[in-house]
């Protein structure tokens, strides 16, 4: 940390969902006061958090537009330690004049790794080998999965997570495709992945499916039965390898009722879940029973590297703007604009 | 295939571990009786396969010296529908003048791929994750894992499969290392691997250590608890990320009881194998409940691919030496001397 740790003035800054030890350290060495609790929504509602200069939240806290307007009398910043803002009404913030900061890079390498894992433990039953061998099942013969290499890869999405995807993908011999309207051709070109003009055309070529969107009415149900049903069976190099959607992006994203019934109905022959539409997810939840599904709860960023990252982003952003200057990582359009 | 599919003469051909169906039918193109069935060792010790002139086993079959002599009256080739020959008297076949080959590259994919899947499946416990959300546990929190991105692996032995992996580890960012005392210095060099001079060198630099070699008198048991003790637990990146093992290659390597051991002190952090020191595993196995261990029913080779290239490769090698013809795949130093 190069930066000098004495802002001018002592502020209050409230960590609600816990972050890296370090990083709170360091606010509280560069002079201000860190509360570090959580808060139910009514305390919130009711103004418990009025009077801070900043609010640093992960994804439990719910900071909507009312939320916001009883904490705002002071409010200089709020910071995500992550990437998803989904629980952050961006354009009130905005809109009172306050910047939203995430931490876009931090978890980058964490997600690509459990990405890659995911599709690898689908492949070749990870989750269910191990749970048949403590029932007492050797399943050497009847668990006979596929290799990555030869296959094509879909990303939804191709931002910095889905490019490091591509980058590991490529090294097992696989094809990378991408469906992204916001990200310019020459990007895709440059990790060697080919760039669809449309979301049917990217499952029309892929027999494996990865997302790495945001959460919005763009991308809400995005993945359902009838695009599930355009992807092929068989892989480039002509092996029936069947067809394997992995969601480490944002649940919601993919709609889990219709993709059920895919693999019910074996149009879909496996799903790898991190985040869900509802979570924590109920131990009832059909899904979980279904053999060719497999899942973790919301991990992506649940690394010691990501979340060491992560608080060093934030602690830099909100000091930056508690200081007046610039920050590269406001997220919300309103407050920018 | 280029090859003209009629051999001179019509030979018996066994098949006792069974063999993807498209390779036993060009055998069976070529003119061959297949006999596509198992047998038991007392059978086998009977002189039930007698009279073939091709045996054609996966690792089920055992073909000791006695079983060989039993069935060695017209034979002309034994052939593993694999990699490993550890089932397989090599030196009885070659004493007897029979050639004994492989399959030794048409699983190299399909291992490395696993070999990467335990790894991620280790460091983000998917197995682990998965069993956790069926019993209604929601463990965002308390699985914190750690990346791959600036640690060290550690390959022992630097073959196919060990050259693959590493290439997949530095896709992730790892820095690898290997131990291979019959590799030559260019071809770890040539793959950006620092080729090490002894077991404990390797052990002492790594704190993820994958093995990818033969089991023998001198691999026995090469893992063990004073080795284990040996390796750090800190990342290149200076994460404390613990230690991490993996098997995808021949039980017997690893001790399973000093590793057991190792997981219960803490001394190993996680285990992750595909083999074991006596197969199929038994239920009761220590290990298989031990929380940072979890393992596959030796699926290194079951894919279709594998399974596909394996069977091509084997008949090319049989009907090579049916025909006459030199084969590549001898792997009996007796036969060939």
């Amino acid at each position: 940390m190069t930066r000098i740790l004495q802002s001018t003035n002592m502020a209050k800054i409230a960590v609600t969902d816990g972050m890296e030890g370090k990083a709170i350290l360091l606010l509280e060495k560069a002079g201000h006061e860190v509360v570090n609790e959580s808060f139910t929504q009514e305390q919130l509602l009711g103004g418990a958090l009025d009077g801070v200069q900043a609010i640093i939240v992960r994804s439990a806290t719910k900071l909507t537009e009312d939320v916001i307007q009883a904490c705002a009398s002071e409010l200089k910043v709020i910071a995500r330690a992550g990437v998803g803002v989904d629980n952050i009404d961006l354009e009130a913030a905005g809109t009172l004049g306050i910047p939203v900061v995430n931490a876009p890079q931090a978890s980058t390498q964490s997600v690509v790794e459990l990405t890659i894992g995911h599709l690898l433990a689908s492949l070749r039953f990870l989750p269910r080998a191990n749970e048949g061998m403590k029932l007492g099942r050797w399943e050497k013969n009847t668990l006979k999965g596929t290799e990555l290499h030869g296959k094509s890869l879909g990303l939804i999405g191709f931002g910095r997570i889905a490019q490091g995807v591509s980058r590991v993908a490529r090294s097992f011999g696989m094809e990378v495709h991408a469906f992204d309207p916001y990200v310019p051709e020459r990007i895709a070109k440059a990790e060697h992945t080919r760039l669809h003009k449309s979301i049917e055309s990217l499952f029309s070529s892929c027999t494996h499916i990865s997302i790495h969107c945001n959460l919005n009415d763009e991308t809400y149900h995005l993945v359902n039965l009838e695009r599930i049903r355009m992807m092929p069976t068989i892989g480039t190099d002509g092996i029936p390898c069947g067809n394997h959607i992995v969601n480490c992006a944002r649940g919601g994203i993919v709609d889990e009722r219709e993709t059920l019934d895919a693999l019910n109905s074996g149009e879909l022959t496996s799903l790898a879940l991190d985040v869900f539409e509802i979570e924590p997810v109920d131990a009832n939840h059909p899904l979980l029973q279904h053999e060719n599904f497999h899942g973790t709860p919301h991990i992506g960023a649940s690394t010691l590297e990501a979340q060491l990252r992560v608080g060093m982003s934030i602690v830099d952003s909100v000091l930056d703007i508690l200081d007046g200057k610039s920050c590269d990582f406001v997220v919300n359009q309103s407050y920018l604009e």
